[in-house]
């Protein structure tokens, strides 16, 4: 050991730090005081702000349990106002509450927490949100927190305690702990605390992030009293709950050395081959016997004595071998159907004149963690189309209000080129302008936040490519949309003047010679030249539509076509089955119809009815055929050649735009694969 | 106490979970764990970043140490590449070394250092960095970072040793701890370590940051090898270190209760008011004795024993009183010259055709910490003007290169309506677009950084609005630049057309009546009715420039005018003392000039020379005038009213522009007093 250094500080004569001054001051740091004096990185930036994270963190909580649990949720949130910035906040929630000996941990203490080692998609991972929340009260206002919590059981009591944190040890203070009868409450908790804070309302307020929440969370209820005392519920739009995310073992792909290390060295198992057996997703007995080989390591050895040799051999097999990839029940992606159920609920006022099917990718992993990507468009109407397009942007069904500006999900859509897509956008770059509002939710085991508030994405390139490949499938589905739209007009306008102009040319040539005016039908049918599939959608009341294509046969000969929809399954009646024409449907709501030999200049009707809650998330526009030529039909667009249906005989000839679509994202998974 | 709920686990029927098992569940979490699952946080989120962030981390110690111990900094940076995607980094300084006894913490524990506690500026604040580079290192190869020190002193011995950090415990795992002969050196530390990583080129890349780094601390000599073996220095621009920031107490205002109490709990003061008087910044005798009146609280009271409503009443009362800003020697703000002198080398390629005067904004506070904004703008030359502005973030003169979507210095650039000082932005908001560089440089004694990374600039109010006020200064400058180029590009046709077509005009007439042709100057004159002030700039050699004013007047009376420059303080040499004209020259280097009826048709000459590095900041263009109606002069713009000269009859009708500027300003920063 050296000589102690402390003894020579006297004997420096400079006036400067020397290294034993430093040395006198370097000093530990605790978890809280970091977070006490960089609020900003908790999210706690600004008194509106703060109001906002610390319901965004109960909230976030209560949805969790309730999930774990599978109770649908009921939550309340209350602001009072107590003067000028001080507000008293209440949320009570309906899940398992919290026992009594756990109290004051989960309230009082940072970095502890029940979900950060889960590898299951869920909104709080982190062990920081709620008490950083009650931190933040107690700094501001030096009130503590109150907690009360009934677990389930007919003798079991209900819990309430003042929570105060002690910022230099992180340890929660308890005073006036006491059991209690909380009335009619079954099981539940309730977090109070008084806050400094300032109110508002508009783009970034606690209304939104309610709101968005319930978009995203359909099967919450939601009620909400604000300062004013103005009562708002967020009604549950279905009584199904989300399918409940499993907890999965560590995937190898992507793992550090210094991962497998910490695993090997908390493993119960004897041996390194039952260790990358059991303790790992998708390793099977083969794979694992495959690894040892290609990595020469004793597959007998035991775990903990394993060298970092043999570590870097073992995770260059692992990159060798092909791993099925992550299993993805830990995830809850939104789905397309409740996307876009979701959107048009919040969206009802501005009348958009398209929303464009919602994607829903195949999950991927990063890092070992899976992870999907939702995306979805809504066009026209009377969104504004002077400005950049709105982006609402999710996490684990969490709304992000903040940090938009560095999420990946920004990015994303920034390095797009919209205006392929029919949207403005200088130079190809930045967020486009026009009409359109975009939707992404990202779920994953591990959402990799930019910092604790988990208010942005980190732009890691395997996820960022995957939201671009999302936002591209979605965008081709708008620019086919407008497309069509465009070809419509034209042929409308067109029909508009072969069916007026020509019999009123029939008419007065008629007149003139004095001849009988000729029945022009085939003669229109010959210049037109096409199949026209036209949708209407009749309201029957609020859960009910009827949709109906009546495909005109303008063509000299007669026709058959084979009609495709994707309709809501949960808005499926017997109407379709039982329907004229219907040929089949499959498990995702693909359904099939055939029109055989319409004679020319006649018509047939393809008819079914949606009915539900989801009946209104078709949209009629939305449909293809398959079976002609596409120069032929108006109206429809061709079947894409991943519709996924054998045995119908696809005319394959594909429009350009589409064929150059694919060649580029295929260009762009490959730069992937380079990184 | 409550019944031991963990007994009834098993009781529990349902499959779902329960309190009791979420109980179960609940654990610590490890602050090394919570960086490791999150390394996007630290900045690590991926390869190419993650090899830059740790040299960031390990040269701002570098550079805060020998600040510290006022020792002008050699840093050397050497990166190997041993394969695919592992490094080798070496990073070594001359500071003060670490004694042995320090040197495991330093290095291997996070939460941990000298600076967290300390209000002073300083690039590393949170004792995160270095051990977070050390951990990723760990993590990625499973191999131990390797560290040397040498501290002053004859007899002092060098000491190495390889640190490993537990993440479980965050403490530092030791081997190898040896002491040696560090042949040559005095004192200094080198830290080794191997990594994940990939070296790129480019916009964020390694040798950016080094460079960036070295324009704002124009002191400090960075030597670079990269993994080609291309050896790179950063030679030092000044041998002068910047003035050593000092230490401060904490400033009253904006204290949080939270704050107050851990105050009053830590003090050696035994009454309130001693600990009012000692223990703040700016609190006297007179201003503590008024807090207490105010608030009614015993001024002898222990301050231990403070109570709540106490604590609120004197938070109240420091609202009511006037307490002076905190002082600014904690600060070390760059300067205007150098951060001109800073953007002139490392745009030397792109011939920029005006430089603003950077400006530095006179410190403020937030949150009790005192900050300081400068910025500079850059335009015209080679600055490709197509795309949209390039911005250069600092903060306490540390480059930040990633997150610029939600750095405060981004949004302040993008909420500015650009358009109004000549650069094109769409709707008056975003980052415009234009052949315009922006600098932007935060310093304060805790920059409230968005995360852990340090890598964007929270967007406090007042800050945010800060930084908006610097920037419009400086745009102001560029505008009047613009301006003053239009007018004078208008007058110089005007001359031209005067002076040309005139005597011709004159000659032919002549011709024509046989008779002499007349001297036209005093017609000219008459017409032009200017005083016309043209500058040149002589470059004698590198280090030597010739400024001279040379004032025609192109009037018909003798004119009187005071020319005024701001003059790099560092260039001035005698000659500018003893120049014709030469009036008094300030400390900041304001340099007035008065010449004295310059007869109609003739012409006077200011003239002065500068010298050393420094020489080439100065823009000639920036001249201003006083004491001729603005109307009349070319060439100069009419003295600003906060130049700061008293005794100077100054015409005192500004431009409109000007006026509405300053309107506007006034109405930003009443704004912002309503937040």
């Amino acid at each position: 050991m050296p000589s102690d250094t402390d003894a020579k500080e006297t004997a420096a004569p400079k006036k400067t730090v020397t290294a034993q001054k430093l040395e006198s001051k370097q000093q530990e740091i605790s978890v809280t005081e970091f977070f006490e004096k960089n609020k900003q990185i908790l999210g706690f930036d600004s008194r509106s702000k703060s109001l906002l994270m610390g319901i965004k963190e109960a909230v976030d909580n209560s949805l969790d349990n309730c999930e774990e649990a599978n109770i649908l949720p009921e939550i309340s949130v209350k602001i009072d106002r107590l003067n000028d910035e001080d507000y008293h906040v209440s949320i009570e929630d309906n899940g398992t509450g919290i026992t009594h000996k756990a109290m004051p941990n989960v309230f009082g203490r940072l970095l502890y927490g029940s979900r950060f080692h889960a590898l299951r998609q869920s909104r709080g991972q982190q062990g920081i949100g709620i008490s950083a929340t009650i931190m933040y009260g107690n700094i501001t206002t030096g009130k503590p927190a109150h907690a009360q919590s009934k677990i389930e059981g007919e003798d079991e009591v209900a819990w309430q305690m003042d929570i105060f944190i002690d910022t230099k040890t992180n340890r929660p203070v308890v005073t006036n702990d006491k059991a209690f009868t909380w009335e009619g409450k079954q099981h539940g908790t309730l977090i109070e605390y008084t806050t400094k804070g300032r109110y508002i309302t508009g783009k970034q307020s606690i209304f939104e992030y309610l709101k968005e929440t319930a978009i995203v969370n359909p099967h919450a209820q939601i009620t909400f009293y604000d300062p004013e005392g103005t009562k708002t519920v967020f009604e549950r739009a279905t009584d199904i709950m989300p399918p409940r995310p499993k907890e999965i073992k560590p995937h190898p792909e992507g793992m550090e050395i210094g991962d497998l290390f910490k695993y090997a060295g908390n493993t119960q198992q004897k041996t390194m081959k039952s260790f990358m057996k059991n303790d790992f997703s998708r390793i099977t007995d083969r794979l694992a016997s495959e690894i040892f080989e290609i990595s020469k390591v004793n597959p007998d050895k035991k775990p903990d004595k394993l060298e970092r040799e043999e570590a870097i051999a073992i995770l260059d097999a692992i990159k060798k071998v092909k791993i099925m990839a992550p299993p993805t029940d830990c995830l809850s992606p939104i789905g397309d159907t409740l996307i876009k159920k979701g959107l048009m609920h919040v969206l009802d006022g501005l009348r958009p004149e398209y929303y464009a099917t919602p994607i829903t990718r195949s999950p991927k992993a990063v890092n070992g963690n899976p992870f999907v990507v939702e995306a979805g468009i809504v066009y026209g109407g009377d969104i504004p189309s002077d400005g950049q397009v709105q982006i609402y942007r999710f996490a684990n069904r969490v709304p992000l209000l903040f940090k938009q500006g560095d999420c990946a999900i920004t990015k994303a859509v920034s390095e797009m080129d919209w205006r392929r897509y029919g949207l403005e956008q200088r130079g190809g770059k930045g967020i486009p302008f026009g009409p359109a509002i975009i939707l992404v939710h990202v779920a994953s085991t591990k959402v990799p936040f930019t910092s604790e508030g988990k208010e942005a994405v980190a732009s890691f390139p395997e996820l960022q490519s995957e939201i671009g490949l999302a936002l591209r499938l979605c965008a081709r589905n708008l620019k086919s949309h407008l497309n069509k739209m465009e070809r419509k007009n034209k042929t409308h306008a067109k029909f508009e003047i072969v069916q007026e102009i020509l019999p009123d040319m029939a008419e007065k040539v008629s007149q003139h010679l004095n001849k009988p005016v000729p029945d022009l039908s085939r003669t229109i049918t010959k210049i037109m030249n096409v199949v026209w599939v036209e949708p209407t959608v009749v309201k029957e009341n609020k859960k009910l539509r009827t949709i109906k294509y009546t495909i005109y046969n303008y063509t000299s000969q007669p026709r058959t076509i084979r009609l495709h929809a994707q309709v809501p399954k949960e808005a499926v009646n017997l109407s379709l089955f039982s329907g004229d024409y219907f040929l089949d449907m499959n498990d995702e709501g693909k359904a099939n119809w055939e029109v055989k030999d319409i004679a020319p200049s006649t018509s047939a009707v393809v008819s079914f009815e949606l009915s539900g809650e989801m009946a209104d998330t078709f949209d009629a526009d939305d449909i293809f055929f398959s079976g002609l030529n596409p120069v032929m039909v108006m109206g429809a667009e061709m079947l894409p050649g991943d519709w996924g249906i054998k045995g119908l005989d696809i005319v394959q000839t594909a429009e350009d735009d589409l064929v150059e679509d694919d060649a580029d994202e295929k260009e762009e998974v490959e730069d992937l694969d380079d990184e």
